[in-house]
């Protein structure tokens, strides 16, 4: 008799922005008549700029020609899109990555989720807490995190690294030692970030004590200060120890046109065994790569009229989030983010769990949002807003939210 | 000190498709003034049908309109795609599968190749030999394979079942009960199927083992024969032993487009446990859903039109396969398949090990093959060549094979 995963069972509910849909449908259907704003899931709104449809247009019609159809994509990725990621995301800020370093893949969710797959089931991973859950419910799924404790709300084998107001939401060194160590900056769903100098730290930190840093860099367009660092490559030595995550949800608005990249330096090394042929491995041997059509719409995305495009589109969601931040802090919230980051990161008032302020605010306002407890149990009392809303409809909730 | 999942450094050699992509590289470069024709990988080579365009076409415009964008895609896939096969490829049929059975992904690779994870490691596997090497290499990878044997070419914990010239390229029930089967009909590479009756005595073994059947059906499009199944739930029980695994990638040209989808039925449990609940969280938890512009293309291939056009997208196939098969056939080869399938098998010629004939063919003829014992040890001695290459092409092919 065949047997399950049963790590799967060990999986607390279901996975969160599932359960914030189900719970969202099922206050519509007893409320039909409210009208609902979300400002939850971290999902675009804007439309595809034109220099991207453009693109898509053309390559649909070479899919049309026999002369200009394309199968199946090389295992990588096409270069053109190889190229362009390489140049205008790493040469051009003088991070040594090349073209055949980077995996293109339809986003970082998968990525971030198959990453840990080539990595032995013995390997203690730390996460920021709290932190973009896929990390450690992937990880979970594959049993490398111990047993659930439904009171604390941790993995008995997972090194969690509180990020609280105290620390500026920016983690500490573990006192043990992890193997993995998922970093994500800026961050979600704090929407904070770290300077070039405290991510040299952490570059340092993982070098000296034989630990991969997989670095979600999801939310780098939408850094606006200096010193903070665009790619953990900017740091001296992270090309021995580090693998980064790269997605154009964020910076393109391609929630529902999915791709990303990974990138995996050919100097990290496990003793003589490259990680990047380990990945190249899994990549050719459980993927077929991202359509055509859509890596012709990342390349699009580096186009001069693309890049003056997006430029616009990133600068009209962080006036959202100023919005937001600003508006809550009028109406006395504590807030942090919305400045390096389209996510707004406040304090639940008077005293409120995560879920109770989300079922209050759904309920006084009709505006969604995401309990920060579902990131992490360093979550609990936080709550998360986004800046993906239209302007119009984020001027609306902030209305709703001061009068309640 | 991390670790690396050990399991990958067990594998033979690259794979399989790499492999052949890399010598024919290498190939070309060294005689540049050669003229080479594919006929090895499985990948289309005739453009997208005009319903699917257009669908393409008119997705991509509503993308570029902030009132029709779409973002993140329903866990499951849209409904408008999952309806639409539900109707015409099960309940059509006579199958009794609904919408919310079906998993829509970005191809049947990915699923092919992710749906053990779902498993406990303890499972053993049951695979038909020759067959399409993903099954086993992703569970080699997850360490389910026991050690390889580099010179019998087996792992030690896989059940292979040989399928020969003797038994007609149909596998016999096993003698040690596996507890995951892997069918894959019409057969990839031998383009062998089997009959309803025979596929009725799989789903009952497979309910009295207490085994779960993982049924690729990709290329049930090419279908020509009455009584061979369209799919496995065309059997009574099926629904509680069996999930499928369909491809758009052969019937409507997907290759470099991506779409497919998994069927996991709700009466399928192991215990209480639902399989299609455990794929429901791997699904929500490690992927986003294929693009919003290839699921429209996906519901295009179900239209009339593109029904129309694609019948005859197959049957083009199809006359190649019918000129490689009888053309092969004249020449004095023993050869199978292409019937029922784009796929022919033939017998090496003088005793020439399958890597043998493929650089003999290459060398000779210019034409490139897959090896049979690239999917598996009773391979060896075997070729297959794909009738996916244009009509001019494969009657040059077969003119060169003849001449050699």
């Amino acid at each position: 008799m065949y047997k399950i995963n049963d790590n799967y069972l060990k999986l607390p509910g279901s996975y969160l922005f599932s359960t914030i849909g189900k719970k969202v449908a099922a206050y519509s259907s007893e409320h039909p008549e409210k009208s609902i704003i979300r400002l939850g899931i971290g999902d675009v709104t804007q439309p595809l700029a034109p220099a991207i449809l453009e693109a898509m247009h053309k390559a649909v019609d070479e899919m049309g020609d026999a002369k200009t159809f394309r199968g199946y994509a090389p295992d990588l990725g096409y270069e053109f899109l190889r190229n362009a990621i390489a140049r205008e995301d790493y040469q051009a800020r003088g991070a040594d990555i090349k073209a055949d370093e980077i995996f293109v893949s339809d986003g970082a969710k998968c990525d971030s989720g198959n990453i840990q797959e080539i990595f032995s089931l013995d390997n203690k991973i730390a996460v920021c807490d709290p932190v973009y859950p896929v990390y450690v419910d992937t990880n979970a799924m594959a049993g490398r995190t111990g047993t659930y404790d439904a009171k604390t709300e941790m993995w008995s084998d997972v090194i969690y690294m509180p990020c609280l107001e105290e620390n500026g939401f920016a983690p500490e060194l573990p006192k043990e030692t992890p193997d993995l160590i998922y970093l994500c900056f800026p961050n979600n769903p704090t929407g904070s970030t770290i300077t070039k100098e405290q991510l040299q730290v952490w570059v340092d930190y993982a070098n000296r004590a034989g630990a991969v840093i997989i670095y979600d860099a999801a939310y780098e367009a939408y850094i606006s200060e200096e010193n903070v660092p665009h790619t953990i490559y900017e740091c001296q030595g992270a090309l021995n120890c580090a693998i980064e995550l790269k997605s154009f949800s964020k910076n393109a608005g391609f929630t529902g046109v999915r791709l990303g990249y990974t990138v995996i330096p050919k100097d990290l090394k496990c003793g003589d065994v490259s990680l990047h042929a380990l990945w190249a491995r899994r990549h050719g041997t459980k993927y077929n790569g991202a359509p055509y059509i859509i890596q012709r719409a990342g390349e699009a995305v580096y186009s001069e009229a693309g890049k003056a495009q997006l430029k616009e589109q990133v600068a009209y969601y962080m006036k959202n989030a100023k919005t937001i931040r600003e508006g809550l802090k009028s109406a006395g919230y504590t807030v942090s983010g919305g400045i390096n980051a389209p996510y707004i990161w406040l304090k639940t008032p008077g005293n409120m769990t995560s879920w109770e302020f989300f079922d209050y605010l759904l309920e006084k306002a009709g505006v969604v949002g995401t309990p920060g407890s579902g990131f992490g149990p360093s979550g609990e009392g936080y709550f998360r807003l986004t800046a993906f809303g239209s302007y119009e409809n984020t001027l609306a909730a902030l209305e709703r939210i001061k009068k309640m």
